[in-house]
């Protein structure tokens, strides 16, 4: 498959990738990079294995360079590495949004360059959030181009294996179609989780520390959403525009028709569209998605 | 403080009631009623202890009786029981509303209504889902009426020391403003996650069984909280309309900001936004209202 490895970013992802790679795949070799002089020390630090203070160094003996630095930051990353890396290795990348990465990203003529995205993540960011099991059962999405070569589809296969060492279930999707879907199941909830725990600081009516002092009855899930780093999403939304403009007006149109309901006491369309909301919640946990343990488990 | 209670409701709440008493208070006795039969019949069964076939019958000798009915059901499930109660009791409640409930709850002129709202719960219903732990060091709100009578603060005392021998901290609060603080940490929450999840059937360019197949991405966690009981809330928002609308109002306000936002591309705009969701999570965190543990715990 591969037997050197590249990382640039050691983020909450890379720095998973590194841990799930020692674990699954002790005899591959992997070196980090990230151009945070803090984060390098902090990986340093707690021991996340061979970390490399330029990205060229990172890249010059690998078969697979994976860039997992927020969406914005891939096209600069990939330049900044293109000419140190090694002839005919993949690249790769982590992006939560396909398209404007593949845009952005120019590898080198001889490079293999795979697009995918681990469905996977917490709140929490930084080297010290790395997880060994962090793809486990989850969904690695690859978007390949259309690349005539024939050593092409031999890379989207290395790169699958390598996900599936790792645990991940891998897909092929279309870029296009990967970035509609993810808006629904993942960008907008985000987004909304953003904005109704920003809004707590702005009510007049309620005070911010009675909203975190009672927040156990429904708003501290969305906390958590939330708690996600803030620059990864802002890219995201900047390189996912359309689909998430398009999902968000379908958000506000059903949530204009229940304020509708409210108003006018219309309790039978309440109660028709509460009713949809939770067969949803049986497929998802039907599907292994979740766990039907109430509140995940939690004693409160 | 009591040794008779009747429970009215054999659902999540008044089961974890009988139960939480039980493991409390076992010299206790809990008389417990339900209007639908298939739900006695099912109490009986998984031995919740106590159940009776008429309201009557289960208020008759009790010095405390909890209404645990969704709030539209709380006025005539009050009036079912006003003639049979015993002179002097204390009535209590546990909707998720206080002003509708006081409107709507008549008691017998010698009984001593305090009303009440333990925010606890999960997003299961009915009497399987009682949880003797379920309301461990969870806020138990109580809104008194302006009763003049010396007995009333009593009252008040007596129910207020058996939620604490239950596990909870409780807290007395005007019913007015408890509707409010409960429009934005919870009924809010629990309308935009409903919201988002039954729009998971109307779109066109997702399917549903993609939106399930990748739900761990984000959907999933609403679609837990999407997952309550379609009647209780129902009754919530056609009884908290005009809190609730109001905090809809700062909502759709502050989304329609980031919509613009992503249209124009702005990105500090976002990540300013992003940022103040990050650091109302730590106070939650702080506050000890939820679990640091990334994903709660749960592994993928």
């Amino acid at each position: 498959m591969f037997s050197r490895i590249a990382i640039i970013g050691a983020g909450h992802i890379g720095a998973s990738i590194t841990r799930a790679t020692a674990e699954a795949l002790p005899d591959v070799q992997v070196a980090l990079y990230d151009q945070s002089p803090d984060v390098r020390a902090r990986a340093k630090e707690i021991g996340l294995g061979v970390i490399v203070d330029a990205p060229e160094e990172a890249v010059r003996d690998a078969d697979l360079v994976i860039l997992a630095v927020p969406v914005g930051a891939m096209g600069p990353a990939a330049q900044g590495i293109a000419d140190a890396m090694k002839p005919g290795a993949v690249l790769s990348d982590v992006g939560s949004v396909k398209a404007s990465v593949v845009a952005a990203v120019k590898p080198r003529a001889d490079a293999f360059f795979v697009p995918g995205h681990p469905l996977a993540g917490t709140e929490q960011s930084g080297p010290d959030a790395g997880l060994a099991h962090l793809f486990h059962n989850r969904w690695m999405i690859v978007t390949p181009l259309n690349d005539p070569r024939p050593e092409y589809q031999e890379a989207v296969a290395a790169l699958s294996a390598f996900w599936r060492a790792l645990g991940a279930r891998v897909e092929v999707m279309d870029a296009a179609r990967h970035d509609v879907v993810l808006a629904v199941v993942s960008h907008l909830p985000h987004l909304i989780a953003y904005n109704i725990v920003a809004m707590a600081e702005d009510l007049e009516a309620v005070t911010e520390s009675e909203v975190v002092k009672y927040s156990a009855s429904g708003f501290r899930d969305f906390t958590r959403i939330a708690a996600s780093d803030p620059i990864m999403w802002r890219d995201v939304f900047l390189n996912n525009r359309e689909a998430v403009l398009e999902m968000l007006g379908f958000f506000t149109e059903g949530l204009t028709e229940l304020q509708r309901a409210i108003r006018l006491g219309d309790g039978a369309k309440l109660q028709e569209i509460f009713t949809r909301a939770r067969r949803v919640r049986r497929e998802v946990i039907e599907a292994g998605q979740d766990s039907p343990a109430p509140n995940w488990g939690r004693e409160n």
